[in-house]
């Protein structure tokens, strides 16, 4: 049995508050167990410099960790004077996931922000990143088509993600902090509705896995993600119209 | 009347949610109307280099806005590679007002760093930054309390802050956002409870003021504090006997 | 009795040099007791991205200090890559107290540069930046006026600054170095010829003060502000013609 | 057929010059059809904060690219103050992978620094990094050995990696640059000479792929791998000896 | 007798191999003894500033080593955040060299970017890079010709550099590392085909030189540069005839 | 006849004014005609990772323009987060120079900080920080033997400098910056009091100069040099006695 009681192929409790920040365009908490993350999503009249002049859109992604959402104080990266590796990994790996799910040339030369912000770290801060920041995204096509910005909603599928591990030579789902940190295979999953893979990433830095391994952590992964994506839809409510017209 | 309703000397409404991040030694988010901020405080073994070897500790502070916190989504400051000058403005602000209110001697060759990150933006929060930081701050002192680290409280009194200024010539109290853009002279006060000033910072960039404004804004501000720091009583609950014992 | 024999309410010896950088477009040394101060006025055809296409123009600041200007050798900013919280705290406060005083919108879309850099520093050297900055700008507005850049003096009143504080508690004027590390109540004060107040900014870090305290250690600015406009008239001779001429 | 006539499991022309550069403690130039990248390593005396005192050692990498290796000159990184994002997730790649194979215990309190930098760019540059590192690094353990700071070759296995993806629909090993600008999924695998995975990174950002495409893929992976340990043991030589004492 | 057996005026062995980087518009790997050089040319539609609208180009250089080319690991410059002192002074030095030789005014609007990049340090890098970087420069200009994005050759002569110093009171030319170490001056020049003076820096650090060291030193610098420029000629082959079209 | 009307080996007017900042350990400001220039010197107790446990001092230099100090507004290095090429250049050369004429041995394990800030720049800045520096230097180690840091004075020799340049085909001495800017040779000689050469730097880069150009340049630049230190013996008076004891 896991640390916290779960069988393998259990989820932690997944809660998603949405509208949660007055401010933004598209906002949610997401909280997976004691992992939580707001997720906010802006509107930017701008494109990156090789989409300028080409009528088509783009998504961009940050994320950020609290100070305090650490056990140990986690040092500003202002203050470092730059993002570390890991925060650019991470930010790239939600902003290619959504892009995935997104026909980004209905969106208009607009570039849509996908700000991921942990508040409490507790394992699994990108996957939980990236299933609350598709959240923020379809509000914040909702507000652009109320706006009139664009005409139809570019959202092609849901996207949602989890990570699985193998601890103590037990293949797990969704692994909490402590799990991880003695994780020997650690992966992260990116897929969409119809189970697809959006984003693979899978790192054996302490032991090797075979591609047994591989079969069998995939499918667990699959397991997740269909659970998280009954979570999106519920916390979605009406605005499940704006996804997958397309497919 | 004001935008939202408020007399000129009301303040907007105040909560205090403690223990707000597990990971945290001490943390709260505080609402003021829709402003919100996430405080947390963690206890570092170093201390500032003209401290090492004094036996004294420190109390220091570090303040962000979170992207999605304002209406036009904010530049990450470790993309900029720097804070900017408002945030250093506001951080060395929460410092000193909370190391005014603490005998850092007592606190051993350690830091606490209070870190106060504001989720959404409507005008003071650096104000309630320093509200909510002393909440963390006395959490932190029961938790150090509560290992050993230190024998007695250092807390010395409450400290709490409000914004005052003129808008429309009339002078107001807890300025929200639109309040602030509106106003000729713009002021910031941190008291301790017995309502001396830790801190006064007023500025009239677009209209000087006379000596009897600021005796005003000053007295309205009391006023003001006197109830927030009846809310910070509240919050505290049982903790309130680890502040004062010295005054 | 104080340290260099003053009484409390008694200034350090004022000395403004003008046209002391024959490169700038205004320019003056200014001096109070040792400290000293070379301020330039430099104009831009540049404005911020806010004013842009306004026809307004804008006054910013940078303050700095030579390494060889403190007792101790003072790092330069550009080894350690930025300035510093304190560095942007005082050029943000010099902007701010001459926009207050001049009609920025008369300046057209330009910016003017008011540098302030110590070369010798012994308390008070924000304030005397405040004063000889002005002294800068009226010399700059003087020589827009004739290059014909504009056609009427922008210039509302006369701006100047100094420090109050409380040491040993006793209420005293313009502090020096030694005064300053020691003093539990530190105050700025900027004002305008009618002594309103532009800027007050009190810290009692060491130690809060009463209401009281907050209206002598004002009066005595003003009586301080009084004779330090006093030398800024007579610093300007025949350029004094270009304030206030809207009051 | 493919834009060079490849078949789609074939890996273009490896070359592999070792003993290339003669300051370093190893160093190889690795071709991989146009794709070079010269590779070397180096012994440090120190290792990361996280194993200062636990006599462990620590492999960690770096990864650039020439200015003049790409076809649109690449602005230098020193220039742009930072390494970019795409950076950092390649040389943090690089560092595990090499340590997954490596007891890193038996290093002593050393770090092994593998440099991999692109003097030519023709895509496949990450994987061409690992496999050519690999070498740098088993002849740095050589030296070490000679030197006698390690008493045993700490290489508990051979790595290499290469990329699959998915062109035009076809599923093709080894992509030059202008297949892989076509890539509708791109995945970067690195085994060990069982042919088990140590790293899986995949992504179908222009279209996700089906589990079945993620089986044939890995499984084009390895027969690419094979090969490439088969070129490493011949570039070796007699340094094979090292490789693999504890399997 | 030198370390390497060579007489006092007697070069290194030269060797320059063209066409070296195939997506660089000009390149060369040139190698002085173990000095090793790979110099980039690349064509840039942008001028500096104060170029922009004048018709007129622009030949700028930058100038590295890799982190394995040095006995010691050198730090990559990108981590360090920006490039050091020396860095600067040498690419510097190569640009001003380059541009001496060349009428930058027939290139049109383009700036040629020079990439000097060391690959394996044994003294006389920054010599090593200008007389390389020429050899890029010329093949840059081929390929503008065939472009015919100009119409003439713009290069008005040869240039060439080489290293003279005084180590144990000889004077002696194209010092390497080890010689450089105890030289006690230290002297570059760069000359064109009339062995005219494009550039001279000498530097007695540790011990102050005549005249008449001076004259000597000089002197012989030309005897090597003479060579030097012989091996260009025979590197460029029939790229010649686009030299010196003005002279 | 030159601009300023001197005659082409003739200096402009030279005077130093020494004890300039009373804060400095040594401290001058010296004006060259229209330049003008603060160097102070600083004791500073720590040495370069390289001089560790020698017991061997080092002198640095840093050097600055002031923001008023040019023409056109010089932005200043702190906001551009790094100093530029030309500054590192300048410094480098300052500490070469200043380094050259001391025996650092003698200052036991620390170093001397010159810090040269240029407060009116008219060309020549470079060469005159390194005049003005050396007295800093100077009076630096007079302020060290009265501490009795060092027991004696490790200053071998005077050391000055002075610019040279070719003008309109005309060899000249100390250029201002309007012959600066038109110069086709411009030459920086730095000189010891045997007018032996400690530095020379001399660029072509507008139009490269022959063998006797130069023989006439570094001679009119002994000839400016001897009267340049003659004003160092006069600013120095009774401290001349610490200057020379070794030669």
């Amino acid at each position: 049995m896991r640390i916290d009681g779960r069988n393998n192929n259990e989820l932690r409790q997944i809660k998603i508050y949405t509208d949660y920040i007055l401010n933004a365009n598209g906002s949610a908490l997401i909280e997976m167990g004691n992992t939580r993350v707001i997720c906010t999503a802006a509107i930017d009249d701008k494109v990156p410099a090789f989409l300028k002049g080409t009528g088509k859109g783009w998504i961009t992604s940050e994320y950020g960790m609290l100070p305090g959402s650490t056990r140990i104080r986690k040092v500003r990266e202002s203050s470092r004077g730059r993002p570390e590796g890991r925060t650019m990994e991470i930010q790239r790996l939600i902003g290619r996931s959504l892009r995935c799910v997104t026909d980004t040339d209905l969106l208009g030369e607009r570039t849509i922000w996908i700000d991921c912000d942990v508040i409490q770290a507790d394992g699994g801060t990108r996957t939980c990143s990236i299933t609350g920041g598709y959240i923020a995204l379809v509000q914040c096509i909702k507000s652009m088509l109320d706006q009139e910005l664009i005409e139809k909603s570019p959202i092609k599928s849901y996207a949602a993600a989890v990570s699985v591990g193998i601890v103590n030579n037990e293949i797990m789902l969704d692994l909490c902090y402590e799990e991880d940190s003695l994780a020997t295979v650690d992966m992260n999953l990116v897929m969409n509705e119809k189970y697809e893979l959006i984003e693979i990433q899978g790192t054996g830095e302490i032991s090797p896995f075979t591609l047994k391994d591989l079969d069998i952590l995939v499918k667990m992964g699959q397991t997740g993600i269909r659970q998280i994506i009954d979570c999106q839809k519920e916390a979605l409510g009406n605005l499940n119209c704006l996804v997958g017209q397309e497919v």
